[in-house]
């Protein structure tokens, strides 16, 4: 079974655009309203796009999350950000009931600005108990791009960590667009975020005495981090730290959302095959294929597949293994 | 000959920072006043540091500029910062004058919050046309980690670059410190950087049809750029352009400080050799040893050496070709 753990709704029917749209006019006096989208609409979207793919591509299972520019946590105040996230979250359940055996949920949280996180608890709770998902993406940057909110491994994140714990789901790093025209949202905001966040770990890894089972995917391969491993190895090691394996590897994961195969190359070279997971974020940010080659550039099966002497029983835990191991919830359905 | 292009005079002797502490005390009326550090003092901190390694690890020249963490363009005013830079650059011009052989200075900017770039002009005059400097760094976000000035491409750096061009003087992108506890100076705002910048030139690649001769240097080996390589390309395409190679590169060049092989084994593997420039940033952020090699961590040139199928005339190119192109006044230097 291969099981992809990065996907996005980003072909939302227009029913969304809308509601979002709508919700500019109600800053003052934000109402939950209705989002009108229907059934077919949702088969029509998933059908002509991911599962689409999913087939050409031979990949059985997407963990399924809104579209991640638009949970756009930035936007609005925390009514608006909770009712967006509801909806959104609802949607993605939806797909999932529409398509049980290729799509299962993970949600997005009702962040926003100065907001604690221990207020995204009741939706987590939600979708995790009532809708069956079995993650959540967590946004460091509830600013979209000015960087305001405290370091994830600041105790205001515990309240939300421990309820993580509690319910036994991992958490996606994963910021949403940007505001600040310095950055672009998939080419540098959503990179420097896995960076940030892989770094902001490594300075201070007490978070994971504090919660030895707690357990973050940073995405797209880890941003920079693998690329200049040797980097936060010497950084780390200056600091009179164990190694970085030893250290947060335990609880961090990275995916395969790399785009060619000397990256991917590269990631299976320097970081351990029990900490990658298989992931293409099909269709997101590279909807094209390469001329060079023929192939889509987030066909990123392909080039797993072509790692050099990576073999069947590490392929294994790639495809399937790590994510029942990261996500037990998501084991326990596939079992079933 | 062996030309390392990214240094910062790290190991400033502490009348460095008594000068710079003593600015705190002026913030309402500053001061130029006197820096007062010993020829003794330079030669003691050089002949220790930088040119012990130089010798140990035979590389011949090091392009050299002011510590790049203490730049601190976020703090205090443009006068403070005018103040600051001048003394930093008069100190890296002593060092090159009491070591001719194994340093030319690259010089930093007297950037300021909200103050236009042109502001730098006069002390980029200063340091390239009085004190033989062949560069300069241009740093991206002088808010220390809240970037709020606008992108490298935008008008307002125009004056400048219409400057860098007439000087026939390449810039490397390098931020400094962070003030933003979100990030880690060397763990994540410098790669932040490089690959923020790079995404801003692919954006607006119109930067280079109106300085088809302006060059920049991305340090740190492109922050996540060649490890996402497939994910640029492929973005870059989506938008019906040309390949990057045509479209940015021409422009844009990056250099070694990766500091393990892989890391550097894929850098050689995506980018032109014609785009590397060798450079270790000795002595910064990593300054210890491998565990498991006895090597220094920043010690590239052991990495280059040892690049696959890595050729002498393409050695040559990125030890020290590449620079004399980057560099004419460099080259012009060497040659006399």
């Amino acid at each position: 079974m291969i099981v992809d753990i990065h996907g996005h709704y980003t072909t939302y029917p227009p029913g969304v655009e809308a509601y979002r749209g709508a919700q500019i006019a109600q800053l003052g006096a934000p109402t939950k309203g209705k989002m009108n989208v229907t059934d077919d609409e949702i088969r029509q979207s998933i059908e002509s796009g991911q599962l689409k793919f999913q087939r050409e591509r031979g990949t059985d299972v997407t963990l399924f999350s809104p579209r991640a520019s638009w949970m756009g946590h930035h936007f609005g105040n925390e009514l608006i950000s909770r009712y967006w996230t509801e909806h959104s979250n609802d949607l993605i359940y939806r797909v999932t009931k529409l398509f049980p055996k290729n799509f299962v949920g993970v949600c997005q949280l009702p962040q926003s600005p100065g907001v604690p996180p221990a207020k995204s608890i009741p939706e987590l709770e939600r979708c995790v108990n009532e809708l069956g998902f079995v993650g959540c993406n967590v946004n460091p940057d509830t600013s979209g791009g000015y960087w305001q909110d405290p370091p994830l491994t600041d105790r205001a994140w515990y309240p939300l960590y421990e309820k993580l714990v509690e319910l036994d789901v991992p958490a996606m790093v994963h910021v949403s667009a940007t505001c600040n025209p310095a950055f672009h949202v998939t080419g540098s905001h959503y990179m420097n975020a896995d960076t940030t966040a892989f770094m902001q770990f490594v300075q201070d890894p007490g978070l994971f005495k504090d919660f030895p089972t707690l357990r973050f995917i940073v995405p797209h391969g880890g941003g920079a981090v693998p690329f200049h491993w040797g980097r936060y190895r010497g950084m780390n090691l200056d600091m009179g730290r164990p190694e970085l394996d030893e250290l947060v590897m335990a609880n961090v994961f990275f995916d395969t959302c790399v785009y060619h195969q000397p990256g991917i190359d590269l990631l299976f070279k320097v970081i351990e095959t029990d900490n990658i997971l298989f992931a293409s974020e099909m269709i997101g940010a590279v909807r094209g294929q390469d001329p060079r080659t023929g192939n889509y550039f987030d066909d990123t099966k392909r080039y797993v597949d072509a790692v050099p002497g990576l073999g069947d029983a590490d392929k294994t835990k790639v495809f399937e293994g790590n994510a029942r191991k990261v996500f037990p919830r998501l084991s326990a359905r596939l079992s079933s």
